[in-house]
């Protein structure tokens, strides 16, 4: 019994630390240092600069494998530890820079996987965290959306792998080449060079782009006010109903006093009379 | 009438089949396979590779006649079949499929009816065609709009024809070169390449071209404007109306309640006196 | 007395004939044609063609004089008949299309004039008239931004010119041209060229860009979402105030009937006790 | 007393002329002036022009000195003049021109802090005040959005680095270099040329653009539906409630008069009955 309740206070001394701002300070001022020597790294730098920096990176490494080691050790269920989404994306993330690269291929993979290091300040500042989630819930509403995006940009792009091949491999050259162009057409990037090409041999190929420019547009248009409508009404939702509820009530429980009221007079008066 | 009755059952047999998972299931991916051999066919394949897709697209041109024959025998009220839209939609894909092309200017058209067979995952997704259906809901809004931006355009094209068709006969040649010049100008691509030349002979056409872009980013955001607040009004009109009812029933129906009560007392306090 | 009534009822046929469907769609058509007719003009024609279109724009020009004389014989209060402004702009555009034109240069404005025309079609049909005029009440809210804007421009401008007119004196030349290249900038054409040949003589030029991007996106996105508010805010005052009331009306006039039967009641008890 | 008196009714006099519409005018002339002389002076100007144009400039500064002397001296609580953000910006912009500049690199500084002379045009009008303060005020709900935008730019900017630095050292050389790059393709502007130079030596190099793109224009989509729906629901809540309390206040003042009616009854039954 001694000793399950020593656990449980260390427990709860090692959780009072975890959520203690100074430590939370200290997380995030570790991710921002490794952010900065990742971003140094890209710069032609001295030797001996060069040398700090890794030595800089092997104790960020260490660092990072401590702290996760230790929130490990501060959670009650450790079973559910990699259950949450964000604890398992940072115990991937200092896994992955513990893997030993020799080649230089893998020391370009071993680099990268660093880069997602700065994500780590995500899952360390609670209002980014709150902001990722709110995004990702916004997602699925997109997703029909984004299929019959989709079934446009592929149906144009089939037809243009069709006809226009001939005129510009480079652009039209198959149905994955094609969509990669027609992404450009929809960003407006230089759309008029591909048009005027196609046209010299189709003349009215004018017409594939600007229909294709209004649909995608079109759609899109939708979906912002299909968003904005959505989020709206969600919201409005839940206030008004909320309103209508605390004003029904007051008038209600206001009625009810006067049927109380009008209870007892009916009372009296026949009370009297009898 | 026994011969009736198995006609019934067999008609709701077929619908039951029809309205299945599997069935509808069997269908999106034989389209999607279809999706498949028409992009893959953008591709330079082997000819072997080439022979086996043109079985393919034999196979699925055969399923997808033997579906639309199936569910018009499925369909209760066979005169109305094709009233349906989406009904006359699959029924022309599956039609234009069939028509035998030899030469090889109709070998492309017949391509290119078969990747209208792409769309045909709109009409069998329901989420899609409600999708599709509230997209055209929204076109008749932008009816006058879309006509007053058109007058803009063609009022600025004839004004560019007729002043800039001596600078650049490609871009100003005539009223709808110069219309293709002008959307090109609205979606910023390059425009001032083209504002550059013509300002070379007209020093300020630069004016011409701010104005046009003003006047168009002006009618299209207050159009953008004007379209969410048209859904957003429908949208919570229902809503308020419905909600308002609700509140003012409740109410209602306490203030009747008082109102009977006092009517019963003033009665009692009548029958009692008299 | 009789010359009078006569006249009134003559004004009365004639207000009957042009509020009529057949002579509005009439005009319509005239205007249409019109329009066709300049469009048609900015093609290369046979000179047969070129001499009917200019017979033509002549019928059509007398066609306008004569349905402004017809609507000015209609219009009751002959007075202020200029003071509308469709009026007004419709008797302008025909009045400028009458004035004889000689040497060359004033050709070109007659046809420039003639281009007007086509906006006719906007006072003409009722739905496009509602539509400027809600286009118009939107200019004044976004004065104040507009003039923050152009102080924005005018500031970048200085400093461009001050700074960046030895790189390139095509585009910082003076404050003019400069605003012109911000303008540019701001739509995002090519703005990393500009950005670019500055920045080999100031390598922070890219400061002076991306405040300017920044700042005019920023009051751009504040300004639409101030317009989408105020438009929105002033359709939804009126219908909730109205809701409300309509709401608030039913159970007053229902509480009205209780305080009346209570009256009644508290009589009937006096009364019957004096 | 009598020279403490005299002092107020001088402040009084002081505070009148300075809120007066003459003197308002009179400065926003004078700003509007000086905002031409910057101008002016970006333009080749003949040297008798130069000159008055100097003078000028030492006149307004003049002015703009006494100006701000004459505020200060109207301003009831010295001590708090310069606590005023406008007051504050409206002191260094002044006392910045007098700063005497003899070198030419000075010079361009000195004709630098003229040109923020414009911005006083802001500090000046109320409207354009107004319009700062609740631009100001929209800034920190933008806060960690931005935050989340730099991220992801950075890890884009690294990994760009690390793997295109070889393709084209002027786009990619470091992380710096590389975040401007990002920013050039998130406004669409040439991007593909970037592109297609980096996908020759990585095929699959589009990914990293597409997923770019994708994602800056869906975390800046929801942030501005987001900064929508925040401002919208300010408003609404502060006129909901306040509208919900009016109504609810004239029923309940009418089901008070109710009771207190029923109460005068029973109390009226109950005193004739004892």
């Amino acid at each position: 019994m001694s000793t399950e309740s020593s656990t449980l206070s260390g427990l709860n001394q090692l959780r009072r630390i975890e959520s203690s701002r100074v430590f939370q300070g200290v997380v995030i001022a570790i991710i921002i240092l490794s952010a900065l020597t990742i971003g140094a790294k890209t710069y032609d730098l001295p030797p001996l600069m060069e040398h700090t920096l890794s030595v800089l990176d092997n104790a960020i490494t260490v660092f990072f494998l401590v702290e996760i080691l230790f929130r490990f050790a501060a959670c009650p269920a450790k079973k559910r530890f990699l259950l949450d989404g964000w604890n398992l994306f940072d115990t991937l993330v200092v896994v992955g820079s513990l893997i030993p690269l020799d080649n230089s291929e893998a020391v370009l993979l071993g680099r990268l996987l660093r880069v997602f290091r700065v994500l780590r300040l995500v899952s360390v500042v609670p209002e980014l965290r709150f902001l990722i989630n709110s995004l990702l819930k916004a997602i699925p509403r997109m997703g029909y959306i984004a299929l019959l995006m989709f079934i446009i940009f592929y149906i144009y792009a089939a037809m243009g792998a069709m006809f226009f091949a001939e005129v510009d491999e480079e652009l039209w050259g198959d149905v994955a080449i094609s969509m990669l162009t027609l992404f450009r057409v929809a960003t407006f990037e230089d759309w008029t060079d591909v048009m005027y090409a196609t046209m010299e041999q189709y003349p009215l190929s004018w017409l594939y782009y600007l229909t294709f420019i209004f649909l995608t547009a079109f759609v899109f248009l939708n979906m912002m006010i299909g968003a904005i409508l959505e989020v709206m009404g969600e919201e409005q939702n839940a206030k008004q109903a909320k309103e209508a509820h605390d004003e029904r009530d007051e008038i209600a429980r206001q009625l009810r006093e006067v049927q109380a009221q009008l209870q007892a007079l009916t009372e009296h008066v026949t009370r009297n009379r009898s």
